[in-house]
């Protein structure tokens, strides 16, 4: 007998039917003889219901106004699905963060959990009973209700899963696993059945949608194995465990993702002195937007051109403070540029291959395909490139790197490694 | 400068417009000068959004699991409310039952207050901050949610003008005071601008579905003064208040009320022994069903018919209780009737003034309207009669008993009875 959180996203609850549903999943787990905690996101659509209904008050909501409002989406998830549970003879409860306690730095709409204590929690468990905890929300030291941002019942679930010591946390959500690219762009995309905690946050980083990329780095502080499975039918899962050894000697490369999140600017004809890049960036830093990649041309006659990207959603905001500096620094002019996608490849064996890079490009350079920027990481290589070629870029390189042909031998391989179930 | 408790309805809060208009008459008090806590109910039609989707689930719903769900509805209108206020720059902070805390009995669905902490809301109001305080919740002494029965928001409402030691509580709704009759009924029925609140307890009582009849009760024992206010722009109201002596040489009846609640039962040729009452209502005792008027007639041949009234709601439940008792007490049939109304005087000068009542059956006689079961308390005179003649019956009651006619002279001297705003 295990204890296994079981976490369901707003898609999995999006109605009575739903939450019907999910019940049945908690039965059958129960059924297999695991003690079950729940953790819920609010149902689907609720979370902008409400805060449309918030925006039609005014565009500007206070944020401890904002988190007590949102908290409610959770909390009435959480009650449903007990009831649910009830309905078909298994005891449950619902909590709230404020309940438990789930004990945040009291950073409104985006706080960090502090604490969680599991003492209501484990009594509830040792009297057979599930508790269904509203999740993305916790409490301040003050006693006010915080919420832990977008997707933040993802790390509510996983710190449920730590602080009980629990076997692992289930995500479940419309999305049955992690693929080595994505399906509605490259039909060959692989199934992966495991992926290490590394790869999946960089995959996450790029737009993969599947997790709050906040749990996946508390699951792999508190070796938490992750398990994505959807709720809608399907038997296909991703573990997301810490890196193996063995994973090493086969497959170089786990996916190729596509990110349609970024925006490229360019500040044309700067002074090459010292000190250009901090004068760009430090505006940019302290309105908290985040600059991903940086490049600045070869000098020329004493001036340069300093390129970067930034989020798609800050392009906006980012083009009135650049032009504010632009006359300051003395370049000649701001250039964007929204139709850029950037195509990334992940895979624990970048850093031992030095030739995967090259491998990457050459592939690129024979579809006529024109690298803008590069950035890499240890287990990742991205190029910004032209949109209109971002299909076929994860396509080619999709190909280019075999991932459909490691298929059976790493069904294989990772059926062993599968944790025990 | 006083303090003032504002309770808002459903209906006072149906969209985000509404909450706007409400912000601005929380404005309006403070620009008055007062010190203003308010209290919420859900938003109108939400309460019934949770439970359709409930009953989706299953119609058997765990009362506590459904507390859980239902106080999420004032918390959302707390934190839109609170939104709006300081939208409009008046300092704001929601809050929860929970969080107050307002300590219950830990009944679900049906909690009753054992203590409400005001120190937190003290220190809130010292700070010239609006307490936006979620009605309807409370918490349990083992910390889960509890709720204080449909309607409660009115009663923490009072609770908090009692524990604060408030001026007043308003109560907003979209129904401007307490009228001699319904004026949908009766277009001669006369605006109250005040009531005791034994008349207003007694006319809650027959449906006057002003407000919760528990938060007139609570009122009286704390003695906190209640106004009955419009949201929708009237400048109409009414103050419940305690009985003044002076009322009494005015009028005798204030207020002709209708109720179309009740269902009638009569157990056929009933054996007449001791404890045959006791047979036929203890198990609807037992079920909790609030039997209201009863009357035995006189025995023939030792038989009787035994007739009581029930709310509608609990017509079949009771059928089927009476049903089980009628074989062994050897009664021959049971006959419901459904087709009922109570028709009610009310005033505080019924009990001083014996031709009242002769005055009544008299009226109703002269329009050849039957009355088949007549109640009465110190203040109230109810009559069951056809359903079909109810309206008539309030007309000419309301004619009667001069109600149109106190208009002027009552206007007068309440104008001086006034509580000092």
């Amino acid at each position: 007998m295990a204890l296994i959180v079981q976490k369901f996203g707003g898609s999995s609850l999006a109605s009575a039917e739903h939450i019907r549903s999910v019940a049945k999943i908690v039965a059958q787990a129960r059924q297999k003889g695991h003690r079950v905690a729940v953790v819920v996101s609010a149902m689907g659509g609720e979370t902008d219901r409400l805060l449309d209904l918030a925006g039609e008050i005014t565009p500007a909501q206070p944020e401890r106004e904002l988190d007590a409002l949102l908290a409610t989406g959770e909390q009435a998830s959480a009650a449903l699905l007990a009831i649910a549970l009830q309905n078909i003879d298994i005891p449950a409860r619902s909590y709230l963060g404020l309940q438990l306690p789930l004990l945040t730095d009291g950073q409104h709409t985006r706080a960090h959990i502090i604490k969680l204590s599991t003492a209501e929690l484990k009594k509830t468990l040792e009297q057979e009973i599930v508790p269904v905890v509203a999740g993305f929300q916790g409490v301040s030291p003050g006693g006010d209700i915080t919420t832990l941002g977008r997707g933040g019942s993802d790390t509510s679930a996983v710190a449920l899963a730590a602080a009980l010591q629990a076997h692992c946390c289930e995500i479940h959500s419309d999305v049955d696993g992690v693929y080595t690219a994505d399906p509605a762009i490259c039909p060959q995309a692989r199934h992966l059945r495991r992926i290490s905690y590394g790869e999946m946050l960089e995959m996450a980083d790029m737009g993969a949608k599947i997790l709050q990329i906040r749990s996946v780095e508390l699951a792999r502080k508190f070796k938490v194995p992750l398990l994505i499975k959807s709720s809608f039918g399907s038997d296909k899962c991703t573990w997301i465990l810490e890196e193996d050894k063995r994973d090493m000697e086969s497959a170089v490369i786990s996916g190729i993702i596509i990110s349609h999140n970024e925006a490229k600017m360019s500040v044309i004809r700067v002074p090459d002195r010292p000190g250009i890049a901090y004068q760009i960036l430090s505006p940019l830093a302290e309105a908290g937007i985040n600059v991903d990649m940086i490049i600045q041309n070869a000098s020329i006659d004493g001036y340069t051109d300093f390129t970067f990207t930034v989020p798609k959603a800050e392009l906006s905001t980012t083009t009135a403070l650049v032009n504010e500096v632009i006359p300051k620094i003395g370049a000649r002019a701001l250039s964007t540029d929204d139709g850029i996608v950037k195509v990334s490849a992940v895979g624990l064996g970048i850093k031992n291959r030095p030739g995967v890079a090259a491998r990457m490009f050459q592939v690129l350079a024979d579809e006529g395909i024109n690298i803008q920027m590069i950035s890499t990481s240890d287990i990742r290589l991205s190029c910004i490139i032209e949109a209109k070629y971002g299909e076929l870029a994860v396509r080619v390189l999709h190909d280019a790197f075999d991932l459909e042909i490691n298929n059976n031998l790493n069904a294989i391989k990772q059926q062993k490694l599968d944790p025990p179930m």
